[in-house]
């Protein structure tokens, strides 16, 4: 491999990983401002979204640089396809977070709510999944990617019990129908980015297996 | 450009239309099943998404021959990259469209509640969105691309209504609240895919103009 498209594609592999930290910090903060009722944070997440979305498109920006310049093939090639693909599922994950921060400012607004025990595991298991689908991206790690497609099934396992228990608190309390809505939809958009995960590990195993397994796994557990 | 790219470039064109047409036959399909409570034609959509699936890979494969093959460059390479992006987005709508028949099986088999109008309009617009977005993509064309963003306004005013109408329900009548929620996920996964096609109508100007929009649009009207 010619030694500036070995440094480029270094760079790269350094460059989505510092998208995902800023999407594992997101992550982290909205549980906080939703579990501790801080809107303060909250806004910290929205206003921070920028940031990712400036870092996705110098992140495309440099994949298409590196096809034209260097015209790579086969691994390297599939490197820099799934690099572009991930970088776009990180970019959603900012947004879903900055959506949860928008229903944890709503909720610190009204009156608490109790929100089901479940939630906070599920958000540790989804920071997991982002962090070991990446390293499993810049590692070239198939069984760290299988892993993470494992770990989507608790996840989807918990979101049906929030989902459970939210429509309960409904019946128990017509009062709370609002806020039981916005906490479905946190649940939700936490669901999607653990599916976002799943996509990224998908797209290790099929960079480096050639395997195609993301369709017969996703899309049609959500709630 | 090399006769053998340009052939090849065509054949892509085509393969991501016909994709776009399984999608807008799913949405079509779904809706009927939700409004008419069919599920038969919910499990077709189920079914077919497999179709929806499979080409996806395909068209995947297809743009990675061609980049290995003929290293395109300048506005190739950016139509390649961005049919790509396409193809992905064309994946989840069908995913969504999936998802909302699970919920009109669900809503057949339970006792009917009111939908409100708003929905049938909504699901019209965005069917006009991804089949706009996909002639802005093959043909190239700004203007219709921007049109599409400005008819995602409409869609999230829609599903506004639609949550404010569904949330009225629950509060008049809470035997209904389970079947509310699964409407509520219907509403919300039609306005997703309108988001989804207005990230490629976003992807078709940045291709064509350089410019980047998404982020000043995307992301936080979403309920």
């Amino acid at each position: 491999m010619p030694r500036h498209l070995e440094r480029d594609l270094e760079r790269l592999r350094k460059e989505i990983l510092e998208v995902g930290s800023l999407v594992e910090e997101a992550i982290d903060k909205v549980i906080k401002a939703l579990m501790e009722r801080r809107p303060e944070i909250a806004r910290d997440v929205i206003d921070g979204d920028e940031a990712i979305d400036a870092k996705e498109v110098d992140v495309e920006e440099h994949c298409l640089k590196i096809l034209a310049l260097h015209q790579p093939v086969a691994i390297d090639l599939r490197f820099i396809v799934a690099v572009m693909k991930v970088n776009n599922d990180l970019e959603r994950m900012g947004d879903l977070a900055a959506n949860i921060a928008e229903r944890a400012v709503y909720l610190a607004a009204h009156d608490a709510i109790r929100l089901p025990d479940t939630f906070q595991d599920m958000a540790a298991t989804v920071r997991t999944m982002v962090r070991q689908s990446l390293d499993a991206l810049v590692n070239m790690d198939v069984k760290l990617a299988r892993g993470v497609l494992r770990r989507d099934d608790e996840v989807d396992a918990a979101n049906r019990e929030m989902f459970e228990a939210l429509q309960q608190l409904m019946h128990d309390d017509p009062a709370s129908i609002e806020r039981a809505v916005q906490a479905l939809s946190s649940s939700r958009n936490l669901e999607r980015t653990a599916d976002l995960a799943t996509n990224v590990a998908e797209d290790v195993i099929f960079m480096i297996d050639g395997e195609v397994i993301r369709h017969s796994r996703r899309g049609l557990t959500e709630h």
